[in-house]
């Protein structure tokens, strides 16, 4: 599309029908479709209507068609509990979907601020920073604190209580004391995928590309 | 810093006294140092005791030293109404001390799209848009839509009723339906300017520099 | 009623047997009944126990009898997205119960703003613009800035995270920064339609109606 | 201005000398200007410098300019209590600017529902009400339920405790169970006279004027 | 108990056999006993259990033994909607578990002030009136403002969008403009009751009775 | 008035001119005028306008006339801390002004239960109990716990924080485990001093009075 | 663990599967694990695969292998009303498995403060003191207020209407009005039995041991 | 007094003559008494009618006679931002008023977390931690993970827009992924210096004292 993001269905409150029918035109144009939030009965029904087709479980993604990576350029993708792998992976996904080379980096969160330290030489050569964050959310607040790149915050639904389906982390990345860290929405996997995306995007228009 | 941003006095909550102690130190250090969120009154009292020291009233920004743009990059900074010149203000004053290219464009709301639209073709070229709303924000979405490279929006607290002292435009841009809106904390001029910075860098870094 | 606006029953919260009567008792009286808010199980039961009695089955509305449009005037409704039909559709069965000429745009979203433009030709000539809108809710902005005839902004729950069941939404179009917007409860198609209806009967009281 | 309302200046947050200086090209351009939100002091100033130009203390707006009201229909503008009269002072000079016809009706709370009913042979023949209210904001549903024409709630901030700036009434009036009442903004008594300006536009429209 | 209040279960997070276990022992030291918030399917498994057992499904309230009303005044029991009815019966419930005289008022709503004040002659003679109320809430207000005696308004959770599962009434009724509305927690139609019999009791002592 | 209160003044947001009319006009009418909010400078140029006017500062209650107290029964008045003691005063002043008999217990809060107990046999005699209580508010619980009387609980802003003006104690008496306390508005001495009245002018009229 | 906690599995959001595993693990290592927040059919699902394992269906937990309490100090465990046993046994099943001594003290709320002073000589010799409360949650700084030891507060969700899942009593134990009361997450009585060990493990170390 | 904290007068809503006199009290039977929340020009007031009485003004608290460190044990207070350094003195005064020992150290936040690190060996040998921390409040988390000895986090309003005056550190710290932190009021130092004395005071007990 003009804004350089292929088209991509938000599959909540769409019957399989409809999502099936919109990939299939999607895919017809470009060789490529992808749909989020699709829950595994309707996958399968998808699935059994449409070729090409795989399903991701833990993000709950439909791809149809393979996607390449051809792009230059890393996204770091921290987390550090289990429970925010779901959104984690639907970064991931939406990052290969969108031909941007993704890395996870998994089980460093805050309260074990070594681990962490443990892993920064790893981290560290990545181009654009996503921390994937439930609870209370301070790891992107560490992690750019660390960092010179770019960091995408995304606060997710994790959590219980006072946790607010998402409020706390949420509130917790909009007041980071390291500067200039970037929030999307709670729980929106996909949107931080397309913003690293986008930055990478300038990147490589700078050094002559895209 | 370790962290590639040069470090910036917080005004608010201190002395004119620790300010200006603060700002001298990194100033001997670095030959230039900034403070953010000082009032007019503030700013005289410590201009009377620091030298090489300018004050921009309508960011409310003490700088010291004169800063240089050398690094390669627009930043376009978008508002729609006089109220959020202030905050535009105070991106671009950040900017131009971290060394990076700002251009301002006002008056081009919402509620006029055509005034958007026409003046486009001078904004597309920018590399990072930075957009500053107030009332119900909505901006960042439109301009999203229009735009192949990153967006930035800052919610302001310009309004008054249920904008709830930024509260509407900050919800506002957190669940834009053009993907990939990078948000930042209400009136946090400073924290955009830090991240589009951020992201040009990683753009000089693919073409070489940095 | 006194009021113009014929009986309308709230299936919320009331059995089967209750709606089935009420809609039979305002059937009797008039000619014509409507519930709304009524799961396709629920219609089910009371069409096997009500003659004359249809179910919209995206509205979730049921009718008892055959409602005529015999009023002047048109009413765009306005949406963006697919997940946004439900409550678009409340609006249009229930124009249509009421006697007034709905008509439907589609598809035609904030972050995709040349549609919008490239359709106004067609929006143009409606005398009421009803604008429904989840996710962050920004097209009542644009169209009330584009247009000269009341506009209706009906919020809705469509999203997640910070979305909040559509407080966001809410929010937004309370704050229009183009003046005049007027905001119904959030998921509210009903009462939109009955707004749009009472502004058309004044004008057609004016020009010697109603 | 192409949505036929003219252009208003939004007072707050700007400088005397900007507010004068927007001022005098409105007028001069239209003969006709205004501005809300302006403090007493700050109208002083101005008037100073700005000749033909009167001040509303109550509804705290500047007018430049003598308007003439030259559309048929009328607005009725319907308060309880005292302290809501300079919300509905803002509606009443805000309809004289545009044009419109408007009729007041004060002292006609909830509280005191025979009083209401005694001036219902005034209040009826009004084409649209627009109905201030502060406290709990109960007014615009019992006014809804009794009328026929569009009714526009104006919820305002008069209150204390859990009243909390104007929500309870701004829930209030969204929730209404007098289906169709349009709800602007906490105080926002200009953005009503505009909506209610544009409801009679329709019906002198299709009275064949405007 | 030594308040004067017999004691009462509250069936939420209770097992059956709990339920069924406390409801025996207070009706073999009393004679009587109560629970309420008990779901249909629960009540059937205790009703299994204990003897002299009745479930009013309405008020989902299990009654043990045959209560008499055995104490002076009328406590008025005033609804709108027939979504309220559920609240409103276990006022009339619990009332009547605890000696007093209630009397039910119902489709009185706000939206058809003529209705009200056509069933005022028969409210008026009730010692104390509780007004259950969903959407905003508006009755109570009215109410007060034409009854001398103590009103005590319910906030139900019925309504949707901002109705915020009963903050919309609970506001309102705590911001009345006519004065001395008491407010109980949203849905808490037993703490209406309790309070209207301690109300009934000052005057039955005073009378020279309890 | 109709509703047996005589007329009282808010003073909020009121001209000490239309604040001193208004009194006069009661005064004239009855014998005896009040209006509450009346900040000490409002009140010594209200004074020097109106004879027969006294203020009480705790209270910024302004008096017109000699109120007597002429009712039966005894109101108890419970607080804990001394920044309470401003509305605790608001209801006194009010009690006075309706003519009931109002009885002071200071410094027996929550946190220093003994104390509480110690004056329990003083407090007990007394027909209806209004707490008044900041910080957590927990105070109308533990009464209510303890007496058979109507409680009224009267939220108080005093605290800072997570009491947010009030909100803490307003849930706090809204959720009381002691069944039936009556909750007014944050701060809303005078809406509990009504209520406390109606409620004994209906054990008056049980024993023969009013 | 360095922090000196044993680690604990976060059931919410794990496959049985993984669930398992981390527990096996965990298990090999120290001879002992535990998981919370483990529905019962997942339970089951995991003790058919491990050994040593069981469960504990009020608090929800799940311990493999036999924990000892193998410290010095005993932690009083306090509840008001039954349906916050649930969260009291998840303080106690965790003390245990830390190896701390626990003694529950129940059924001695607010609104009965005569049980609680008469059991206050079982439960003044504890050395730490967890209240959970749910409701208004008053009950912490009626305790605070008796007790020269640490109070823990641990508001429970248990409750309806305003109580918002645990706000209500949330909000009053940060405000306590008795000085010093550690407040830890809604429902988290897991955490507050971990900061309860703290508190001992310090006294233990002082006392020679740890 | 009974709970072994001695009094300390709120200084908030409170005259300059009765703060003054029943600090005189207090001192007249303790030797010792303290008023916090003591603005500078009420101080100077009150240290003109009271003897020994010296004003700390970073804490704005009042100290009447000199108090001694008694106890043993250490608690260590850590900050990041010097606008946190206000809570942070109220902490150490309070700390040193009841006769603890505290320790500062100042400068050591989340975006840094090498300058943490760096000093841990100094922190420690603490026996209880204060963490004072506004913005968004990740501070105590981190410390959390790295101690074991309690952690109590003081949430502070320090910060703007979404910060909302400390929600947002409130949330964060009720919601530690770390264990077991213990959470106080927005901004109230006194209830965190309160709490670490009560934990010590355990201590002393096991270690024979107190
Ligand atoms: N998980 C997601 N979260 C937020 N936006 C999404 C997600 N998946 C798809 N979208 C966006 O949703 C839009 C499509 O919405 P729709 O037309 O309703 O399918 C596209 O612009 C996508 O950018
Ligand atoms: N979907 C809807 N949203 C809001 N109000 C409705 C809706 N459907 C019906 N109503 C209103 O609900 C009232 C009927 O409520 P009830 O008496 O409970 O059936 C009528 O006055 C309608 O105006
Ligand atoms: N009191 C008011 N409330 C809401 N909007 C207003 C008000 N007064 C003027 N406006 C709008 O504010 C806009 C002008 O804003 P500005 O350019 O900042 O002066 C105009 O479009 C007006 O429609
Ligand atoms: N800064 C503070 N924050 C919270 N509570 C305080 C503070 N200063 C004193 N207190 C408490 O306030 C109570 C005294 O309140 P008062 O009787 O109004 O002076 C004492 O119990 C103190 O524990
Ligand atoms: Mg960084
Ligand atoms: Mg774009
Ligand atoms: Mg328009
Ligand atoms: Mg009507
Ligand atoms: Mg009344
Ligand atoms: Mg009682
Ligand atoms: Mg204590
Ligand atoms: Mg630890």
């Amino acid at each position: 599309g003009r804004t350089g993001v292929p088209e991509v269905v938000w599959g909540l409150g769409k019957t399989p029908a409809q999502i099936a029918s919109i990939l299939q035109q999607i895919y017809d144009q470009s060789g490529l479709a992808m749909a989020t939030r699709i829950a595994p009965d309707i996958a399968q029904e998808i699935q059994s209507k449409l070729a090409h087709c795989t399903y991701d479980a833990l993000a709950e993604i439909l791809l149809v068609g393979t996607p390449q990576v051809n792009h230059p350029g890393v996204v770091g993708v921290i987390t550090a509990g289990t429970a925010d792998q779901k959104v984690a992976q639907e970064v991931l996904v939406t990052l290969q979907y969108l031909g941007w080379r993704g890395q996870a980096f998994t089980d460093v969160g805050v309260a074990g601020i070594h681990r962490l330290l443990a892993r920064w030489p790893e981290i560290q050569p990545c181009d654009v920073l996503i921390v994937v964050a439930g609870m209370e959310g301070a790891l992107p607040s560490v992690v750019a604190g660390l960092s010179q790149v770019p960091v995408i915050g995304v606060p997710t639904s994790v959590g219980y209580g006072a946790q607010w389906q998402g409020l706390a982390p949420l509130l917790t990345m909009l007041n980071s004391c390291a500067p200039g860290v970037a929030v999307v929405n709670i729980d929106n996997g996909f949107g931080a995928a397309v913003l690293a995306g986008q930055i990478l995007r300038v990147a490589a228009r700078f050094a002559g590309g895209c």
